[in-house]
């Protein structure tokens, strides 16, 4: 049988634009890795009777309710009290749960100056005949109960308990309302724009049910996913592999990984494999080549380090770009960004070397070069290889392509690619 | 007359976990500092059935109803279709729209091996007798227009086009729609944590009615919205002026800014204002000073360029940090950051040097210096600073929380307080 969970979210905090939902996100892909659909988030105030009309709205439409929020002592319990009344089921004290709570405040408070209050004690009180989620993470234990045919979960808000609990007290309990698995898989493109990508396949999505595909646009990328539900994960990926298969046929070098984090870390990955170094010359991208590069733990093991060389002062004498070339052609030029990177890779010490000079806007430089036009280098040992680009967008987007496309030039080189 | 908003964001994304509803956050806030309520964000897939079924629900119990996504090529512009129709509007062409988007794709790709598809000139048809919201983000432009007493504001999906155009084009939109006004003021706060703000400010906050008091923490800052509702703007403002002054008087040089973007474009302006210029030697940050500084427009009216010096003979040959010190102590210590903005100066002709060097995890360094230790000097004319700080959390993070405190030391130096 096929479930649809509904997760609620309980706290004004959300509806303020204090903190985002991201516990919906964290249980979101949980419950897709189960085989469980979700098709509706809510987010609900502090508020016992909008939550009361979320949850009869709710248990109209799924038959598995996922509440989050709303347990602590500060919002006086207001889920556990609204779905018990919603559910027709009464409060009981649960010992365990306040020895748990006990035990908690005695490790954070050895000096037993702060006591649990009475607020704390009303978190031990847990729906009738329920299965409690002891809380390892905090203090408000949450449950699981069915009622009328629907399973209702309730999880603390803090993000730091709720996926904890989730994993492991929530999820065994859900996995024996369930068969069949979700797998999915994630291509990644780069060096083609989302209305192109989905030109080509457009077709092909409307008419694939099990599994399916969906492209995601990102700054200047595109993810392509392919899902499958089947009765296991062997029976899943047999789904998957002939669709990856077709498109890798079709966009084949665009596609540069397969369920990897993004275009950098397949860089650091390469460069690691091949014992080589990386280092960066930067002008409009301003350090953010470096930033994204060392954004990935493990970077120190291929990055050498970078120039941000903001004026031509700096390009001249730290990456010794001939004061010639910066007269005649100017610091947005291809012959610049080539005299960037090999300037880079000599001074920094480096087997690759990344360049990057442009125009970030939002104006045009003092040469009327447009906002956008940016020159991406590469230089390895016996050559280098200059990309000019045309990033459309603000400031933000011109720099972020700018960067990955100095990433591409990398992937391509470690992977015998067409520069 | 008081208003209620409903979010509703639309894809399948969403609701997979790919990502977070962060749209909702953005909005809730703006929403907030506008007097106009939230009591519910929902999310749905790219499924007109069930957005429809979402629809009726919020515009029976708000008035202003906003969406996110669900308009761009790839769901077949599945928002505006099922909204269009839930309000029996029919879709016109709009021509602007539409020249807009050919800009944007002729400047993408000039030499026009790209060009607009079918599908992008769909998202140039619009609610008839809408306001147009005209996408200077991205492609899919946005509206908003009124339909039985309920206002819909339709916004594109991605965040960098989402809260840009919800800032500049549903904005005044909406505040047509309110009387009296809404002004708010924030205060920026450095260098105390979330929970001592909120301890010194919790009983003023629950006094306050009108201005309110709202903190907002953000990586390592606090932001303080004082938001008052009066007739006119002269009104608010003299609601807000007396509890300004409080907060300043208790929070002193802590406060950095008021209605400002961020520390960074703090120190633009000092910088701009003295005459001076900027540069950067960044081992744990590897770039992140660089990239946020360089992120303001008119960056380069300042900023002389850095050095991302992420091994020691980076540090040794770029930097000139003299060997000993590197062998005695180690990168991660109070001489070699001090070497570092020394030598950043020098070596990249600025007024000003600023140098992190530490331990951004997730491992301690071989020297067993724990992560989050960092040291963050900055060196001027005849002198030079060290800061050590113990940053908490991710990678990230402890990066964040560095850079912070790099442009902390150059804000408190140009305006002649203690370092």
């Amino acid at each position: 049988m096929s479930h649809t969970a509904e997760l609620i979210a309980v706290g004004t905090e959300l509806l303020l634009g204090n903190i985002a939902n991201t516990d919906a996100q964290t249980l979101s892909k949980e419950l897709s890795a189960l085989g469980i659909n979700v098709f509706y988030h809510t987010v609900v105030g502090d508020n016992p009777d909008r939550l009361r009309q979320a949850v009869d709205i709710a248990k109209g439409r799924a038959d598995i309710l996922i509440t989050t929020g709303g347990l602590g002592p500060t919002c006086d319990d207001l889920t556990k009290n609204v779905l018990a009344e919603a559910f027709g089921k009464k409060l009981v004290y649960n010992p365990e749960a306040a020895q748990r709570m006990e035990a908690y405040f005695q490790k954070l408070h050895p000096e037993a100056g702060q006591k649990m209050t009475e607020n704390n004690y009303q978190q031990a009180y847990l729906p009738e005949g329920c299965t409690p989620f002891q809380n390892d993470w905090g203090t408000a234990p949450g449950c699981g109960f069915e009622a009328g045919g629907v399973h209702v979960v309730m999880l603390p808000g803090p993000p730091s308990e709720c996926g904890p609990m989730f994993r492991a007290r929530a999820v065994p309990y859900l996995r024996d309302l369930t068969d069949g698995v979700i797998a999915s898989r994630s291509l990644r493109i780069f060096g083609m724009g989302e209305s192109a990508v989905e030109h080509q396949l457009r077709e092909q999505m409307n008419s694939l049910q099990n599994p399916t595909l969906a492209p995601y646009a990102k700054e200047g990328e595109v993810e392509l996913r392919i899902t499958a539900k089947a009765e296991d994960d062997h029976a899943a990926q047999a789904l998957i592999a002939p669709v990856e298969r077709e498109l890798r046929e079709r966009f084949g070098p665009l596609i540069y990984g397969a369920d990897v984090p993004s275009l950098e870390s397949v860089c650091l990955s390469l460069l690691r494999e091949q014992g080589l170094t990386l280092s960066a010359a930067e002008s409009c991208t301003g350090g953010l080549i470096a930033k994204r590069f060392t954004d990935l733990s493990g970077a120190s093991a291929a990055f050498r380090g970078g120039v941000v060389s903001y004026t031509n002062e700096v390009k001249h004498c730290v990456l010794g770009v001939p004061q010639d070339l910066l007269d005649q052609y100017g610091a947005v030029s291809e012959p610049v960004a080539r005299a960037m990177a090999e300037g880079a890779r000599r001074a920094l010490g480096a087997d690759l070397a990344v360049s990057a000079t442009g125009v970030a806007g939002p104006d045009a430089d003092d040469r009327g070069n447009p906002v956008g036009l940016v020159y991406v280098a590469l230089a390895w040992e016996g050559g280098v290889h200059v990309r000019a680009i045309h990033a459309a967008g603000p400031r933000e987007r011109v720099r972020t392509v700018a960067a990955s496309h100095a990433f591409d030039l990398v992937r391509r080189r470690l992977t015998g690619l067409d520069l």
